[in-house]
Order: structure tokens, then sequence, then C-alpha cells
């Protein structure tokens, strides 16, 4: 019991500790890569619910660019993306509205698990453009496309909106209000959407969606060529959505927080939101039939884009619901699908995946019904009494992932009406991505439409893209059939 | 060295624990997502593997089956079915026969990590009754597979079953003989498996499968539409049983357990299992064809129901068996299958998909097996002189997952046949699954199909179920084609 | 204060250490199977790459194969491949050449983590068999694929040159000098691609591929059946190589070393090399058209093969690049397999999948690329002087997975232009490499043909195998088609 010992058991306490920190940043490491790598499977999602959703003279059309988005993406993601998004300058002023370091990689020894969180969120810039591609599929040129996926993945339009929701310093963040963008719902998919509905409507619809008969316009029906292939990369997209929302935890052990239960509640709440969704769209869609007295379906589709928009409406706060709220959420979610596909088809806007209502419809869901049905949201806090005493202690132990820091100086947090002002926040935040997401879309694909670089001949589109474009024909004929024909066929 | 120091030490030294232990509840999360996340992807294998085996004109049908399956499996399960399966209340009797707590995840905060495990256990759900749609595929009324689903995954059939054997207080688990439901090749797979004979015995044969042709009773041929689309679900869950039955250790860090060997224990043993099943699958196809000199085949949906087969065979014991058993155990399963599967269609019951062949009598043999191969089976525990001494220590360091409580009253471990009563235990669970789920199954499809819900009508079945009831053809004719006739076909 | 209480600390010390050290066995564990399960997959991708690529009469062939190279692979590689390929024994001078150990997994107990190590190095294994049979499909004899396939997976080729580079006792890894062989740019892409090149020279062209018109030798073009299909396995391919790559840290937690760096490392440069690769292809695929005046076509399956390439030349030196080297080499592997592929056609070797030109072409510029640019390289260390200080610490730092053991006899790291043996030294392991694989496949592939068990006959080539050797055709003619005539086709 010489002082040398009691120094000895210090050290070795400091070697346990300095052991347990180095697994910890490992381990963070493996569970970002791990549900980075579930989330880079949904651009295969993306790319088979949209190829599935096309015909079968532009599917080569529609991978490529789903590959494309993957691996462009990826280049100008390391060389300006992420450094716009998540390169804090503290002492610059723009900082709360862009980021401007770690292009090409450089000075990344200063973010801490750089890579991992550099895999992570350009997974999800992928994202935000594949959003995009299915909205204005069957009629794009492919240079227009490489332009449009440029800027929006990861130049001026995803990486600015991330940055004000995620990074230290963006201005959605350094505010004393916490809003709801855990996974999400605005920064990623109503970005998405709001640019593909932009996009869907300079490019005009294909040939043969509208038309006016006896003065009475009508939508036509242009079913994809698979549903197979579509339902393929549903499956793929549902499974992606638990790591694209359980991952955003960004960090599963430090020790101190239960980031499990934050993963767990996530993935729960995702299938739920996911679940609620497909079953309302599908059942306000018999209902509404029943009502026209038209013929009545258990569409498949409706029900693979109802699971979509109740997940993506859980993106908002899906480790801040309690599962009655989810389901709830997800449930509006799948019926506002509904309505804004129909509302689009009235303006004879044509979205051929739903792309807007999926993702904006299910976004705005998400970010404006969250501060309301959460956990001490709007429904949950009546009034300001139940705030007074100590409900940052209560919060920040139910939300780890949402912790508030507390302004000593106001002291804004007491009786407050907290909930209220955090439902204003979101709608803020909403409004913003909205408007700059619209802004710099409606320039972008207005110049391309204005000099006619944006849509491909009308005789290409008719004929289809994949041969004159890519030379190479989804099913080419020479390949199928087989010299055994009394047996069956190949 | 002061009395100060000392307990200042002892603080650090509790802190360290307490990170420790704080961090192992994540981990044990995030293993739990992970695992369910690839489990969860088996729908999706599930679903492609019974598209691919369908004709085009039901592949629609099977889809949305499949999707529902999760979706509609979630939101019951989350409001009964885990309820019925773990909710575990010891005061009352009759939880050795069901649970009834967490209806809605009410009181979930008093289960440790219930949302991972709620989720891992979902999965297991959605399982267990897709694979009553591959059974009585191409023919089902919409809204009996409603009920169905409804009553299997989430309310009274495979809850139940799963609360006999995994849930604390379970008649099954209480005894004190443990019985090999490690991953289910009872609870889950031989559950599934009766249902599906039950089912597909109600609704009776598609139209042209069998037909009697003078006088001699005759088995068609009714090939799927797709193999590859069958063999990419084959893929999938090839890949999905590997974390079904890996993840079935529930933990992997508790600071005293080598639970990652228990894991890649089950996960060698699930590929082993698998392969041996499926390459004497397709011997003993190859084998019967010489013997009876019909054309000799390697068939793919041979070699793909025989690695099923031997993976559900794993399911049972996976954990506690050798290499060598396992690959035996694998091999027995794969010609099972073959048999089973030639009975069936000896007795005219239409199972598009061999689903009972694969998952009953996969199940069975791993059920069975298990108890004789197993380390300290019967085979390698030649009476009772080896388990004098230290059997218990022995087995449960070998088999973390199997823990036995040895009874200090009755000693019942010396010398007592230990491995012959748990084979016996075995089969009464195998009776038990069996009972229950075929008369509850009887019962259900008996009454639908007594009130002529069971089935489609006959014009409908003949001209397929896409076009009428879902108005989505798999492959709509209007979407293929192109203009490019003199340069290959799209 | 007494020695009792510091003797308890230091109990409950070593008690902490034992806990953490056992979670870290299990993490491993887990990391491998995680990491394995995904690369597992990558069965599925290169099935479907590679059914995509044939015709719809082959279709089947060639995914029977792939589920074989997964399932007789496994019962292979736990009989003898892995014996061959880890079973160390450091007494015996053959252990340089060949191990010999754990046969049956016997003995396992004494390799650590045996189990999740088998599993990790089974699906490599698997991986190098597969990349055969793209060369060779369409025309290849069951029965000699089972032959090739047992020799290369888990027999005498893979397994002997994986013991070389990453066992132990391996003649490759016992040198001083540490070469690139981290995730198998050489042991297993060149390895798998030299045998794809051989067998595709032995088995000569497909029917059709290649004719003299006039004089003049002309390629033709066989498209295979369905883009769609191939782009499936290419998605699925993209995402294994992430857990290829970053699964070969092998331990994700040590308590010392930041593995969880190295594999977030590994994974950015994976996706950077693979989109450099990619978009290159693509360029020069543009490029040459236009010099040459040909048609210019956005191609995917060049994107796809280019991304390939890109991905296999991160195998050699993933952890130990810069971003921009990753970029470098992953561009220069793209251009690689443009002129790899070019000069095939002009030998008239028939290689449907291009795998020689994406396999060898990105696994010779994987390792005889990385010495050059990787941290500390050549192109970094401008010769003797940098090396001279710390430069083995600052390298060990930097290189966790690449560890240089100093001989304190010779000294050899002191101004001994380091970089330059060890690029010697990959160069010397491709040649081994090739020379052993090519000699071993000569002679297999050679005896195969000379009894004319190689190749099918000519008129099962021309009509198709799969209804021929399978019994089964791919699209069963009967399962198409539907009774609604009037509202679109099923």
């Amino acid at each position: 019991m010489s002082a040398a010992e009691i120094q000895s058991l210090h050290v070795q306490l400091a070697q346990l500790n300095t052991k347990i920190e180095t697994d910890e940043k490992s381990l963070n490491q493996f569970f970002l890569v791990v549900m980075g790598s579930f989330v880079m499977f949904m651009q295969c999602g993306f790319a088979f619910l949209e190829a599935g959703a096309v015909r079968s003279k532009n599917v080569v059309n529609i991978l490529i660019k789903n590959v494309l988005d993957c691996f462009l993406g990826a280049i100008i993601y390391w060389a300006v993306g992420f450094a716009f998004a998540y390169g804090d300058m503290p002492d610059k002023d723009s900082s709360a509205f862009i980021g401007s370091k770690y292009f090409f990689s450089i000075y990344h020894e200063e973010y801490e698990n750089y890579r991992a969180n550099w895999f992570f969120q350009f997974v999800f810039a992928a994202t935000a453009s594949t959003i995009v591609s299915g909205a204005v599929a069957e009629r794009t040129q492919f240079g227009s496309y490489l332009i449009y996926s440029t800027f929006i993945t990861a130049f001026k339009v995803y990486p600015v909106v991330s940055h004000w929701g995620w990074s230290n310093t963006g201005w959605l963040t350094a505010s004393k209000i916490t809003s709801f963008h855990f996974a999400g719902s605005g920064l990623v998919h109503c970005c998405g959407g709001i640019a593909a509905l932009v996009g869907a409507v300079f490019i005009g619809p294909r040939v043969g969606k509208f038309e006016t008969v006896g003065g009475v316009k009508r939508s036509n029906n242009i079913p994809g060529h698979s549903v197979p292939v579509a339902s393929l990369g549903a499956f793929i997209l549902f499974l992606g959505f638990l790591a694209f929302n359980g991952g955003s935890v960004l960090a599963i052990v430090d020790g101190k927080t239960d980031n499990g239960e934050a993963l767990a509640k996530s993935v729960m709440n995702t299938i739920i939101g996911g679940a609620a969704g497909s079953i309302f769209a599908i059942s306000i869609n018999l209902i509404v039939a029943i009502i026209y007295g038209e013929p009545q379906y258990w569409s498949l589709l409706v029900c693979i884009n109802g699971g979509l928009a109740g997940m993506v409406s859980m993106c908002a706060a899906c480790d801040a619901l309690n599962t009655g709220a989810a389901f709830g959420i997800g449930a509006i979610a799948g019926l506002t699908l509904f309505w804004v596909s129909t509302v689009l088809k009235k303006f004879q806007v044509d979205d051929p995946l739903d792309a807007f209502a999926v993702h904006y419809g299910g976004g705005v869901c998400g970010i404006l019904l969250s501060p309301i049905f959460a956990e001490y949201g709007i429904a949950s806090v009546p009034g300001c009494v139940d705030q007074e005493d100590n409900f940052l202690e209560t919060w920040n132990a139910a939300c780890p992932a949402n912790q508030i820091i507390q302004d000593q100086a106001t002291n804004i947090f007491e009786c407050d009406y907290y909930a209220y002002k955090q439902w204003t926040w979101n709608l803020i935040g909403l409004l913003a991505i909205t408007a700059w997401t619209g802004a710099i879309c409606i320039v972008m694909f207005g110049t391309l439409w204005y000099f006619d670089l944006l849509r491909v001949e009308l005789d290409v589109e008719i004929r289809g893209l994949d041969i004159k474009k890519h030379g190479e024909p989804g099913y080419p004929t020479a390949a199928y059939g087989h010299g055994w024909d009394e047996e069956g066929s190949a």
C-alpha cells in the first residue's frame, strides 16, 4: 500500500480506460460502415424501383443513372460535397450557411472519424440525387442528367441544406430550438422531393401521358415494364431505411449514452411507420374506388409507395416517437401520398415514380407532425407547467440524439411553450429547404430547358433511349429463345 | 494510500464498469438490429423464391402477400403478437401457455432492450406466415390470406408456440430438460410447415396439377415463370439464414460468455448443413432418376430446396453441433426433402413451393437428430458414466445458449441417460407444436373452406389473379418493345 | 488501505480486463460474421452479373454453378481447403508452401476464433472459383465444372496461393519485405483471373463469337439476355466489395489499434477507386469511339466492369492509400480494363464476362501501383533519407495492417530504398501467383480438353444447356400469358 502501488493502480485504470475508448472509437466506425453499407444498397433499391417503373426501352438508361449517382457522386462528394456540408470553419461568418474545408479530403485528420463519416454522409447524398432521376425518367438528356445530379448530390443543393441542419455550425442547428432533423425527412427527402417536382415540371410529361379528349383532360396510365423488378427495389429500400434511420444515431458506444436504445427505437418506429403508411395508402385507394364506383384493386404499387412514404415520415424523429405516434404519423403519410399524387395528376405533372408525393409528402408529414406527436411534443406537453422542473434532464435522457443545451442566460426553457416554438422552427426549416432547393432547381432546370438541353428528341423518346443512347437494349431479342421447342422455353 | 484514495480508486473502477456495461447494452442492441435486418431481408428472399415459382399471371398476387406479411404483420405483432409470445406474467398460471403483457408496447420499459428484441422476434414471426403463402399460391382469395396470416403470424398460432419454447415462463423452457429450440427448427419451421400443409390440403390442388389419364393418376409439372427470379430469392435466403441462426444468440457481449463463438459456430454449421442438404438432395434426385431410367438432370430448384432444408435443420442446434454432425443432419434433411416431396405428390397435395417438405421435413430432422448427434448427445454419451462427474459444467461451458440448471433436490443429471430424455422432450415439443398448429389451422382453413372463402373463382384462377384482383399485370405488354427494329430489342 | 484492499483492487482490475477482452473476442467474431455475410452475398452478385450476361437458354446453367460454388465449395473448403491455406505447422519446412492441419475442422480449438475465420476465408475462396465460371460460360460440361471448381476453390490452387500471402508461415509473408496483399488483389483476383484466362483459351470461343469474313477476322457481339439482371449483380458486388476490402482488417477491437480507421479507410478507398475505374472506363470507351468515328454510347456494362476493376485494384492496399492515390490507381484500372479486353478480343479469346480484364487487369494495377502511390511508397519516399530516422514507427502507426518487423541484426531498413524493394517483392508475388495458378490450370484444363471433357456437344451449345442438362428452362413459355387479353399482359 505504498504510494507506488497506488500510482500503479492509477496507471492500470488509465490503461483500461484507454483500452475501452480505443475500442469505442473502432466500434463506432464499424457501426457507421455497417449502417452505411445498408444505406448504400438503397442505390440498388432505387435503381430497381425505377427500372421496374419504366418501359423496357428505357431501362438501361435509368440503371446507368443510378450507377453513376453512386460513382460520379462519390468523386464529387469527395472533391467538394463533404466540404460544403461539414467543413465547419467556426471562426467564419459564412459557415452558418456553407462549409469550406476538407476538399479532396485535405486536412481530414482534423475531423474525428472522417472516413467513416464521409462514407455515411456520402450514401445519404447519393440518395437525394436519385430521387430526382425517378421524376424525370424516360425523357431526359444524359448530359443534363450529369449536370443536375452534380449540382444536387454534391455541389450546391444537398450539401448546403445538410450543412444547415447537421453540421455543428449550420444555422438550423445553431438555434436554441432543437428541430427534428434526425435522419432527414426535410434535409434529404423534402430537398430531393422538391428538386424532383421542379425537374418534372420543366421537362414536361412523357408523350402520351396526358391528352385532351373531347375537351376533357385525361391522364393515361403508362405502366412500367416489370412489377417484380420494382418490388425488388422496394424490398431493398424497406431494408435500407432501417439503417438510414437507425444509422443516424451516428455512434453506438460512448460509455455514457444508451445509443443502442435510440437505434432500436428508430428501427422499430421505421417499421411501424412504414407499415401504417402502406396499409393506409392501400386502404384509401380502395375506399376512394368504392366511393367513385370504380373497380377496386389491392394495388401492390400503392402498397409499396405507401410504405416508403411512411418510412420517409419517420426520418424526422424516429428516435423520439413512441410507437403509437409512429403509427399515426406513418398513417397520415400514407394518406398524404394518395392526395399529393392525385393533385399532381390534376395539374398534369408527370412524375412516373410519384417521387414528389413519396418524398416531399412523406417528409412534410415527418417534419410538421413530429413536434406535435413526439414525446414531450405539443400533444403531450399541455402548456408550460410540465416543463418547469427538470424538463431538460428528462428530455435529454429520453432523446439522447436530440440533446438540448440550455441557455444559462436567458433560461428560455422555463415555462415557454417550447414544443410550439419547436413546431414553428421545424416549419421554418421546411420553408427554407423548399425555397433554397426550389430556387436553385428552377434556375438550373430552367436554364437547361431554355437552351433545349433538358429533353431528348421526340423521336428518341418514342422509340426508346437505350438503343440510341446506350447501344444496349435491356433485353436483346437475339439473346432469347432456344432449340428445344418440344420441351418448353428458355 | 489514504482511505480517500482507495475510495477514489473504487469509484473509478465502478465508473469503468458502468462504462463497459453501458457499451455492452448498446452493442447487444446493435447486434440484434444488424442480425434482424438480414432476417428481415429474408422477406424479400421468400417473396422472390415464390414469385419465380408461380406463373406470370399471379406474380403480383404473391408479391403483395409478401409485402403485407411484413407490414400487416408488423402492426399486429406490435398490437398483440409480441404480448402473447413474450408477455411473461410469472405469477399467473396461464403464462406457461400464453403471455399477456406489452400489447401495443405498453409497459415496454419493463422489458430489457424491448425494442431490439421486438424487432428481432417480429422478423421471425413474419417468416412463419410467409411459409404458408407459398403452399397456397396461385389460388387463394386475398381476404382469406388476410385472415390466415393474421392468425398465424401474430395472433394465436406462432406467438403461442414461440411462447412455449422461447419465453421465460413457457412450458417447454420451464422443464428441467433442455430441448433444442435455438433458432426454431420446430417453433418456426415445423409450425409454418404444418400450417402450410393444412392450407394446401383444404384449398386443394391448382387446376391442371393432377389428372387421371386412363385410370392412372398423374402429377403434371406446372413450372414457375422465372428460374432466375426464384434463384435470387434463394440466394437472399441463404444469406438470411446465417443471421436467422447466428442472431439467435440474442446478445453478443456480456463480459462473461464467448457469444461470438456461438455466433460463429451457428454460422459455420448453417453453411455446412445447408451445403450438405443441397448436395444430397441433388444427388438423390439424380440417383433415383438413374434407378427408374428417367432422364437425369442437375436440377437447380432441387439444389435450392435442398440447401434450404439443410439450413432449416440447423435451426434446432447449430450452436451445439460440431461440423461433422452438421454435415450429417443437413444431408439427411436433403434426403428427407426428396421423400416428403414425393409422398405429398402421391397424395395429390399441391404445394407449389414444397414448403412443407422444406420447412417441416427439415425442421423435424433438426429436432429429432440434434439430440442424437449434438455434442454430449446420445451418440457421444454412451450411457451414464460420462455424465457423472462434471457433466453440467462441461456442457454449460460448451453450449452457453443451452444452459442446464441442475435441480439440487432430485439431482437428476447424475447417471440418468440425460441425452435420451432430451430426445424424448424434443419429440414432445414437436408433437405439441404439430398438434396445436395443426388443430388451429384445421379449424381456421376448414371454416374458410366451408364458407367457400378460401379459393378464388375457377375462371379467375385460370385467367390469372393479377389483373382481376390487383389491376396490375406483372409484365404489362404495353411496356415492352421499342422503335429500333434493326438494332435489337429492348 | 491494507494489503488486502490493494489486492482486492488488483483483482477487480484484472476482472475488468478479462471482461473487456472477452467482449473484444466476441466483437471480433461478430465483425467477421457481418463482413463475411456481405462477402457471401457477392456469390449472388456474381451469379446475377453472369446470368444477365449469358443468353436465356443458358441461364439456369450459370446459376446452378454459382449456387454450387457456395455449397460444394463449403464442403471442400471445410474438408481440405482451409487446412491447405491456414494449417500452419511452424516446425515443418513445407509450411512455407502449403498448410496441413485442420482438415474437417479437426484440432480447430487450437486456432483462435477458428469458425469466424473459416467463414470469412471460405467466402473469399468461393469468389476465386466464381471468377472462372464467367469466362467459360455457355459452353462448359457440368462435370468439368465440378472438377475445376474443386481444384481452384478448395484444393490446390487458391488455398496454396492464399497460404503464401496470408498465413503466418507462407513464404510471401515470412519475408522481411511487406508486400501489399491486404484484401487480395493478387491472391484472389489475379489467381482467379489467370485461371479464367487459361480456361477460356482451352475451351475456345463460343459458336459465332469470331468469324472470318473475306479474310478479315471479326468479333461478333453476343449480348447477354438481360441488362437489368446483370446490373443487379453489379450493385450487389459493389456493396460486397466494401466488406471484402473492409473486412480484411480481420479484427475490429484489440484495445490498442484503431482498426476502425483501417476499416473506414478501406471502405472509402474502395468507393473512390471503384468510382474512378467506372468513370475512366466509360470515358475511354467514348473517346476511342470518337477517335475511330464509331457511334458513341454511354455504356452501362462498361461502367459496371470499370467499377469492378477499380474496386479490384483497391484490394491490394486500400488500407494504406490516401484518397488521391486510390483515385489514381482506380482510374488506371479502368483504363487497363479497356485495353486488356480489347487485346483479348484481338487474340480471339472469348471471355463473355471480361473476367480476365476485370480481375487480372485490376489486380495487377493494385499490386504494381500500390507500392508506388501508397503512403510511404516510391512516389512519396524520394530515396533513402526519409527512411533513416523513425521510419518504422511512423509506417507502423500509419499502416496497422501492414506492420513491418525490423530485423535487428541487419537493420535493413536504414537507408535502403525500402519502397523499391517492396515494389520488387510485389512483382515477385504476382509472378509466382501467375506461374503457379497458370501452370496448374494449364495441366487441369489441358487434361480435360485432351479427353474432350471440357466442352458440351456442339448441338447442345447451339440449342442451349438449360433444357438438355438441367431439365429447367429459365423462363418456361408455359408459365407466361393470361386470360385477360383486353386489359394488358401478365
